[in-house]
């Protein structure tokens, strides 16, 4: 119900296969999850009754918590944890008075926050990873397919020279394969426990301290970082980072597919289901409703990032302002990124190519994306400069004309002394001046993970 | 219900004064007064049958909605208005099926999802320009009741020279009266109907399309605009810049507020309350709630701005990307930015100041925070050269022997012969050095709106 | 010489028409302007000697200065205003050595500073209003020279419904003309003098602190504030935004003549020129460069408004960061935006419009563009069902046969019979389906300042 | 003389030690490095004639170029490798007319700017590197230094519980030193050759494009990617994030050491030099005037890094704006991150400590900070209630009679029953109340790389 109002707010975020990961319950689970495990580890260390466990960890289920009233609670307390914690107190305190007594022992409100965020982290990791595979699964049998499917290539919004819609998809996948290793170095700096208690020191757990971390560490399967940081982000920052560059990347994609997928060029389409994209008055159009998300996404991402960078400039030994920017800031930019990158799996996986309209946009300049092919030919025959000169007079001509180049060179005496007309042919063929696209798809499938 | 789970997940905007302004009812409510009084336009000019709009303006209740089928079909359709209007159309089937057929007449989604917006703004600016009012009559009063409040004046987080603490308070309200300024200016600008048709031409109505667009902003009571403005977004982009540096503002009165709570410094406080920053194991902590609410959302504010300025950059006639980006974010940064202000027009209402820790703080650098003063003095007598080398060697002095500037000062012969012991004494009083600041605050205070 | 370096090193800045104004030696003559100004403020008011102007104000030159130890001074010393007035006190001394102890009287650093740079910002508001009076003129000819002009309304990136060119161009120059009515608005506010001595109380000054303030922005023609605003940064992060949403707008115009300039569209293009945009091996290539540069402009002026609101959060009286992060920030977005106007007022000025093409291109979907109009005429006749399914399967026929729709339906005997070939055509004119295109263009030129 | 310029306009980057890395000769350099390496690989691969080599190579020299012509250029064609490459041509044509027909062979604008920027990013590293081992030696000889030194920890600017300052500097070590790994793991990703022709297929070179790719990435001693990325900046929104988070790390050590700084707490200080920070009439005055600069670049990162990762959403083979938006922001970003850097390590390694001050600020709540401690130690002896409530109670008293709260204590039977006088002394002492602060100070030291 709270996911779906969320939904209403911000329809861009309904696509996105981590909403749950970071829906109000999760939030508060991965809290308790913490101090679950607390009461474990603190009683396997000897710190805590091992009677307390039972009681305690009984209560950490976030279904029997309030959570309006402790939404409200938080405003006036400044963050969740604290009455988090006085609810599950008094939870624990029903089944059991003593246990409720060591609830959350030693730790600080920020052990079980950060914790609990980290948690989710770990659950987003898992949707993201397999969302990357199926993106590039599904740009892999693009780039395959279409290995030798002659089209555009662009520059500045302009026809340059013909390339491989395969080699685009190859460009595609090869982003997307670089962020794969950016999750993979990234992964254990970020799923690391927090647990450091009011001043960082652990004091109120005497010399058990570093014992506690440990048992609360493996119960988690969390590493262990070297000392807490609660005021040093940066590992937060790169995981920021790396969500900001990824819906970055699949904003590249989603303005290609946009492109494609303009009345005027019509080479590739978002697949189309029903109610999806159309407009009964309007029947020529189609939307690129995936797309529009994904670039909306795009939009979005880097002002997030910003803000968590902005948000490390903490103070001492835990922070005023920037801390607490981080607690909405990077759930919306994981679920943005997740959305983003759920959409354009989809989208290219169902991706539908129109071959022989890449063919046409080919002949679009009357041969003139050719005209660097013919001239590299006929340097070799005629010398560079002579080819070069007589090859930008046809042009010249064929623009002013309105005619084919290739006819145009034909009536050049000079130049059909050196090639027949199959020769010639044979040059306007775009297949026949892809240089090393093939092999450079290839390459790039090579070094998939 | 789903602004409390709004709450949870971001506990900053808790305090918010406008969260109901846009929560998930009140964006549908927006668009659905849009309808309604799209129905009696084009009844009054004509388009439609004056017999339709009851059964239309009738079903135009949030209530009656199924938000979460809203919300998933609005995922697939790209915006929230398609199911929307389909929604509506299905009720109003029900009591009028002839009146079904006119529902959304001639106009696009974007207009019902702008104008929407736009209502929602309106009601936003009333609870901004309310708490606004507030915040400047808190101020005005600190700035009144500590004109000759001395205080010290800090640079690069140094002491300077002594202040008054209503210099400072009047400093806060000049910058706040600023805001109310811009906020009147903009206010025509931004509160204008869009309405333009599929492609901003209001084709569909004929040749009726203006006197439609009359009546429907004299209904909703909104400007016209010379324009549709479906891809010219300044006007969105002025309000979130205001409410950018609105909150950036608002940060600047946190920050001092946190700085003067230090333990060290101790000067002013956030009002207390039961359960309000304090810890029961840390008896000394007086946690700044409030104010880290209000940097928190100065950290998050410039980034959301961001956003839209970078969306502002959208195709043709109707975007894709750039507009969607600004669903959520206006909202988000519009509640941000009155929690902000509701948090900091508490906060000056209920400041507790320390006026005796003010004047201690003064003494903590032993009569050198008077040095500038002294030397001054001493210039119309002995010369301005003079005057400063013997202050320079008495600071010296008065460091290195950890004793008062002024006893130090005392033993110079050459000062004490121009100046009697009550003549110094004056000169150490902060009092007698604070130039022009009460004919300051009483320029602020005359100036406000 | 170091605006050449600028300019190689982001060529983007290139084209601006302020690039001047925000020279080193324009900051180092604004803060220079403050100095002679002051000077005289203070003989007018009695506070130094009348004789001590000359030597001040004749030594306030920046061409006497030595930029590069200024340069290097300024980062040891923490702003470049403590080495300037030590570098005009030493010039003064040599001609006059009593003038020189009156230097930069009573006044602080960040005065010179910020008055200096507020001087700078009003040489830019006179270029900015120039360039857009120049964008407004050419965008006004182009909205009147193509009132008639039909053309592709595209939107989500597809054709959508015929409008005008001159209606787009409307479009652009509303945007325009808000941004001159911002820019009047802010500018009384933007212009006001800095003046408040070390902490922001004229101290130094003892009763005269008001009446220089007074003479001073008299002197300087700035208008004088109620009181200091060393810390309250609100009127530069109103131009900051104002800037930024500018170049937003601008941004929109670049996106919309490249999308335009598409070899696939070619419906609009910059004018050419020599060594411009073309490529001697691609002859049909013709880059949009100007376009270019707006783009990247708009890409980097949102971050750089983010950065000043985020500096707006200083401290005390004085700041630690915030402030020193507007010092270059500031000039950059200046620059960019007034960079990217004048590239978009010449390329308006030039621009190339085919009108034949946009013709052809409203034909590009045979006829399924005036799908609509033909169903609303067809409504009045038929009754609005049957019109409605009556032109759906025209088009899905005209669409599956690739056919024009017009061909398809003139084998439909219900709709002749309502129809003759005439009636049908004009249908098909897209001239006959411009709803208040020309109105709306006439309101938008009648609204012009 | 440029970079002198720039200093003036942007003093916050005049201790960079990179600055002379992305200085306009180096821009150049780096581009001209990239065309000798090309002649090189193309004559080795058999592309272009040995004997051009010595020719291009030998004018590849940033000297011979004229900077300001090829600035004014650069903005007229849209890049500054169109006016470079002509120059180069024109300087080889001299020395060889042969020759100059085989510069830039096959080779587009954007593989010499890419690459050349890579060049000058590897230099970057270099000096980045050097810099953040010299700031973990500082860091780690702060923290063992004191690692036993008693301290206040703070949190929310609120004094919390004692820690050591050696505790405190390990966790400015600990976010350092995973900085360190972050760029370890980026280096290989972002060190490699861009290569790729008009359109990236090297089609100009015929078969043997990737034959000239390996010489030319082998000469340069970068990576060979498996194909170019002209529109996939993945590598340098990586980059550009780390740059920016690393900022983020020094910020929040310079606002630590600035927060340090203030009069009221005094416990560490940037190192004093000559003409620094002072102030000859405000003597007590001690500027953070490095803290400064390094805030100001933390403000100013976060915007830098949005406008890279907003400028990834490139069009199809080569781009229109985002690229170019790159061109000034990454150096920027880097020179802000590596002058903030330099700063930082300055700094700490000069930091002078207070640490008699620290103890004093311990005593500043009069025992309040340990009242923790002693309901602790009490606990075990008189059950966890009893010793809360009777604790609590005293520090009300205490802070109502502004006593001691060790005093108030003694007056307590029930407890003096429990404690000697001198275990309850032994209880005041912060260094009894340490947790595991050594131990975690020692991890961090180990983990250094």
């Amino acid at each position: 119900m709270s996911s779906d109002a969320r939904q209403l707010l911000d329809p861009l975020m309904g696509g996105s296969a981590v909403a749950h990961v970071f829906s109000d319950r999760a939030r508060l689970q991965g809290m308790l999850d913490f101090e679950a495990a607390l009461a474990r580890a603190e009683a396997q260390t000897g710190v805590i009754p091992q009677g307390a466990v039972a009681a305690i960890a009984g209560c950490c289920e976030a279904d029997r918590f309030d959570l309006p009233s402790l939404a409200s609670a938080s405003v006036a307390q400044g963050n969740l944890a604290i009455p988090m914690v006085r609810q599950l107190t008094d939870l624990v305190a029903v089944a059991d008075a003593d246990a409720a007594r060591y609830v959350h022992w030693g730790a600080t409100s920020q052990d079980a926050i950060d914790t609990g965020i980290v948690l989710q982290f770990r659950d987003a990791l898992g949707v993201l990873e397999a969302d990357l595979a199926r993106l590039s699964d599904a740009l892999a049998k693009l780039a395959t397919d279409h290995k030798l499917t002659p089209c555009v290539g662009r520059t500045w919004l302009q026809h340059a020279l013909p390339i491989t819609f395969g080699l685009k998809a190859a460009g595609w996948l090869d982003g997307v394969e670089r962020h794969r290793a950016r999750l993979a170095d990234l992964r254990p700096r970020l799923l690391v426990l927090q647990f450091g208690g009011a001043a960082g020191t652990l004091a109120a757990l005497g010399g058990k301290g570093l014992a506690v971390a440990e048992a609360l560490a493996a119960d988690l399967r969390l590493g262990l970082p070297a000392m807490p940081w609660h005021t040093e982000r940066g590992t937060f920052a790169e995981f920021a980072s790396f969500l900001g560059a990824l819906t970055g990347t699949l904003g590249k994609l989603a303005r290609d597919v946009s492109l494609m997928m303009q009345t005027e060029v019509g080479e590739a389409f978002e697949a189309g289901a029903p109610g999806r994209g159309g407009s009964s008055t309007m029947p020529h159009k189609r939307n690129p409703i995936a797309s529009a998300a994904v670039l909306a996404a795009a939009v979005r991402a880097p002002g997030l990032v910003a803000t968590v960078l902005a948000g490390m400039v903490q103070e001492h030994e835990r922070a005023l302002g920037g801390w607490q920017a981080e607690w909405a800031v990077l759930p919306e930019l994981a679920v943005l990124a997740a959305g983003a990158l759920r959409h354009m799996a989809e989208t290219m996986a169902g991706l539908e190519v129109d071959t022989a309209r890449m063919r046409r946009n080919l002949d679009a300049t009357q041969g003139l994306i050719m005209a660097e092919a013919v001239q590299m030919a006929l340097g070799v025959k005629l010398g560079r400069l002579v080819a070069h000169d007589r090859v930008e007079a046809a042009c010249h001509r064929a623009v002013k004309e309105r005619r084919h180049l290739r006819e145009v060179l034909r009536e050049d005496k000079t130049i059909m002394a050196q090639l027949s007309a199959p020769d010639l042919d044979r040059l306007f063929d775009p297949l026949n001046y892809l240089g090393v696209a093939a092999a450079l798809v290839d390459r790039v499938l090579a070094a998939r993970r």
